[in-house]
């Protein structure tokens, strides 16, 4: 007899909580709005395993190759607070650490014999977002049609994973089809954001934002189609990297509208350092995974790329930056976050100048048609094999009035999506004939809001544009909303650009707000991950944010 | 008045005639099915502009960068001989030679004022085939609807060209919608192989072919979605890369079924060497392409990958081969040329293995679908826009059978292709694993015949799956069929794989054939030019083949 997709989705619920062991169950669940620092004080982790949790991804590699911490030991530590993580935040649609700790003991037995790591990222658990195959698993994406399903077949990046020596421990949630920028499905609900449960952690990789937030990993893998990677890694203080289409396999990962390819989804890495972030990138590309997957362009790790930007940092760098994308006017806190670091920047002898939004407007319009250009045929597919209901907030990023795209016109939409990504060049260009120099990157929100209040995220453009001219963008988490700072501002209505602009600020709350993180994006042209994640090395250094808590 | 479709094209060829000054133009045409000899017997180019043509673009553009060549001389010798071409083979659809006189003219006062070249091809002519657009002048691409129109912008490979110093005198003709491996349209009709009037000079880029065959130009600039840079030069005995998409910019230049991307058109030179193929790649990549055209992979030439080559070459490549892709058996004289280039490459040392093909039926059949995805609606529509006939052979490779494919259907094929591009990365790898050892390359066919008689090209398949693949792919001249040596298969019928590879294999004729132009192609790995073309040039090295006539 068929289940109805409640029983089906309690069943997962009841899985996932079987799947943390009794000794590490809390039996009572703190009342604070924030249990960002509920991990130190819980007494579940010993003090060595706070120690591992609260290092970095590259001082851990390092010890684990040196023999100084086994694979088992960083992997329980991680398990344990990952198990915390998702009783405090709901953020795991899969948690197996008897399969990690499995996986540790071999890696360490493999040392024991070859005393020499089996790759660059040897003994470190890293945290997946539930669109990659793990096999054995399931992968359900926050589809309660989706269960029941196990896979036979690995991701790409994760058979390359595995091979680097990344163990892996968990799979975490997503909003129901992806497509919105917070985390809320009908599996298991809502996941909250650890430093208060009134904000959201962001989404598509909200699970990956809350679970790396609270340090139940230290590198989560997230994907971005329009802002995924980056809205929860800067709701929750991370460094996060949207590298551009083609630089890292995105291949046999589970996805919402498979084969949509007029814009693609990327995958990669969230974490709480660039130099962690730099660390994923380089081992899955010594992998040379364009010989797995035929969408990766062969471009190994270009340092002398880095080099450049180095010697540019102490000739002091050429930037531009905007507040306002002339859609939707950001809220106080990040307008003072892209003046803190603009500067910043400047007070360190670099040149930032501003930056003329060019047709976001058209772009975020052209984005939202391409996301829908199916009709929502397929995603609706998905939600109604089961019966359950749509999440309320789906309708914000796909838009609901467009029918399905005839051929003809999806021929003409990816002729304009060129034209405007070549029209953004041109500007490029003129900028850096103006300067007489090359623009080395571009500073911006990522989102009108810090950290959002749920339900409330309504304009994806800051992020989305950026998927649509896929430029390499990098999250250089900034600072926090501060109520004594960041007041509202006054008879706003009037001025505003628009209705949903209106909207947007009218949300804002400096009470509500309070303590929210703020981040902003550093843009880089096409396949410039190197230069553009040293650039933001370099902003979250002189920000005194090198590494976030 | 509106003119008849017959009147524009008429008016179009009378105006192309009287481009041709007087003095360069044939009292009578020679009757010979050759014409290959004849504008060095025809009287109207001087020894020096004989020799200017006979040379190679790499010789001169080092001559004109040393000021012992002008750019006029150099461009007046190109333009004599293209109208001769013009006038023999019928290849031009614009001829401007006062224009790229005018241009010369310039380079060669920035070179008498500054004594040094403006770029690495200053004042080499190029011929352009009819996609790409020069300000003030028509891209009509074969179809009468387009006449009349003057662009003005030009393509970004242009424009690049242009600021490197190439001078633009022709553009030369294509099949009507691009989408056949022969040039025949209304507006000029049939363009002739310069080696025999009876065969055709492959298409679509089949006026670069035959331009360039008959060295009325030394480098051709062609674009290839199945095919179409390489079977023009193979019938016309040149080299010629097909580089993966994204190596080369193709923004802003007119095409079939633009914005079409699910397989892309691919722009690249045709030359006759492996180091003219390369001057020009060098050349464009030189000016940052990626920094105007956003689909361009910022990627400079790699001289390491060439490097990696060279030090192979003399420990012993690794390559793969095969003869039929179990789809049409080629004629006996393309079996021959893979056997001849196989002992070659044995005799020398390296090691040539068999090469399996993965399913090049589900490949060619794929990309027919992909190729027809609108129903032919764009095609057609331009077709019928003039109210001229569709030319015979358009339905060999727009299957006329197919209905406009829904979104979702698209989005299948993708993820068909997809996968397809990696079950075939898998192979090079189990092969790679087999042998212990790299697979550098494989050699194949590209067409099943020689250069064909007229209307008879029918299978595409050997050419198409490698743009499906978008696997990088140089072609390297072999030999000529010889009746003495490639006697027709007898009682082929029986044996044969299925009834069009009966049809080929019925039309093979010693006689006819007798010495038509045999190539073999060069595959390497997605955006793989630099070692692929490294391996080619070898290949034409060790065949005696380095430079062609």
């Amino acid at each position: 007899m068929a289940s109805s997709w409640e029983e089906l989705a309690a069943d997962k619920r009841k899985r996932i909580n079987d799947s943390i062991p009794h000794e590490w169950r809390l039996q009572a669940l703190p009342s604070d709005d924030s249990v960002f620092d509920f991990p130190a004080k819980s007494g579940l982790l010993s003090d060595q395993e706070l120690k591992i949790t609260e290092s970095t991804a590259s001082d851990l590699v390092q010890q684990l190759a040196e023999g100084k911490l086994t694979a088992v030991a960083v992997t329980t530590a991680f398990c344990k607070r990952a198990a915390l993580a998702h009783q405090l935040l709901n953020c795991c649609l899969e948690f197996f650490p008897e399969m990690a700790i499995a996986q540790a003991k071999e890696l360490d037995a493999y040392y024991e014999k070859y005393k020499k790591p089996v790759g660059p990222l040897h003994g470190l658990p890293l945290s997946l977002k539930d669109q990659l195959r793990v096999k054995g698993l399931e992968t359900c994406m926050g589809y309660v049609s989706w269960l029941g399903k196990y896979d036979e077949n690995e991701s790409v990046l994760v058979t390359l994973l595995r091979r680097a020596g990344a163990i892996f421990y968990t799979k975490t949630s997503v909003p129901q089809t992806l497509m919105v920028c917070e985390t809320v499905n009908n599996v298991i609900g809502r996941t909250l954001n650890p430093r208060n449960k009134n904000w959201s952690c962001g989404g598509s990789s909200g699970g990956e934002g809350a679970m790396v937030g609270i340090r139940g990993g230290l590198i989560g893998v997230g994907t971005d189609i329009g802002g995924s990677i980056r809205v929860p890694s800067a709701f929750n203080f991370l460094y996060g990297i949207r590298p551009s289409h083609g630089r890292m396999p995105y291949a046999k990962m589970a996805n919402s509208m498979e084969g949509q390819e007029t814009v693609h989804s990327v995958v990669g890495p969230m974490a709480h350092s660039a130099a962690d972030l730099r660390l994923f990138l380089t081992s899955v590309l010594g992998m040379e995974p364009w010989k797995y997957d035929s969408k990766v362009v062969p471009m190994p790790w270009r340092s002398a790329e880095e080099d450049i930007i180095k010697l540019k940092i102490k000739e002091g760098l050429t930037l531009g930056y905007y507040s306002c994308d002339g859609v939707v006017l950001p809220h106080p806190p990040i307008l003072r976050g892209i003046e803190t670091v603009v500067s910043t920047l400047k007070d360190h002898g670099h040149q930032v100048i501003p930056w003329t939004p060019y047709k976001h407007d058209f772009g975020h319009n052209l984005i939202g048609n391409i996301y829908a250009s199916d009709g929502n045929t397929d995603v609706f597919k998905d939600i109604n094999a089961s019966g359950e209901p749509a999440i309320p907030n789906i309708k914000d990023l796909l838009n609901p009035d467009i029918k399905k795209v005839d051929m003809n016109q999806l021929w003409d939409t990816h002729l304009h999506k060129w034209n405007y990504q070549m029209e953004y060049l041109d500007k490029w260009r003129e900028l850096e004939e103006q300067q007489g120099r090359e623009l080395d990157a571009i500073i911006a929100p990522i989102t009108a809001t810090a950290a959002i209040r749920h339900n409330q995220f309504r304009y994806y453009g800051y992020a989305s544009v950026i998927n649509l001219l896929d430029f390499t963008s990098v999250v250089v988490p900034v600072t926090f909303a501060d109520k004594s700072l960041d007041s509202a501002k006054e008879n706003y209505q009037a001025q505003a650009l628009n209705s949903l602009d209106a909207t947007v600020q009218a949300e804002y709350d400096p009470e509500a707000y309070h303590g929210a993180p703020v981040a902003v994006q550093v843009i880089g042209r096409r396949l410039s991950e190197e230069r553009t994640l040293a650039i933001a090395e370099e902003i979250g250094k002189l920000l005194g944010n090198a590494v976030t808590p």
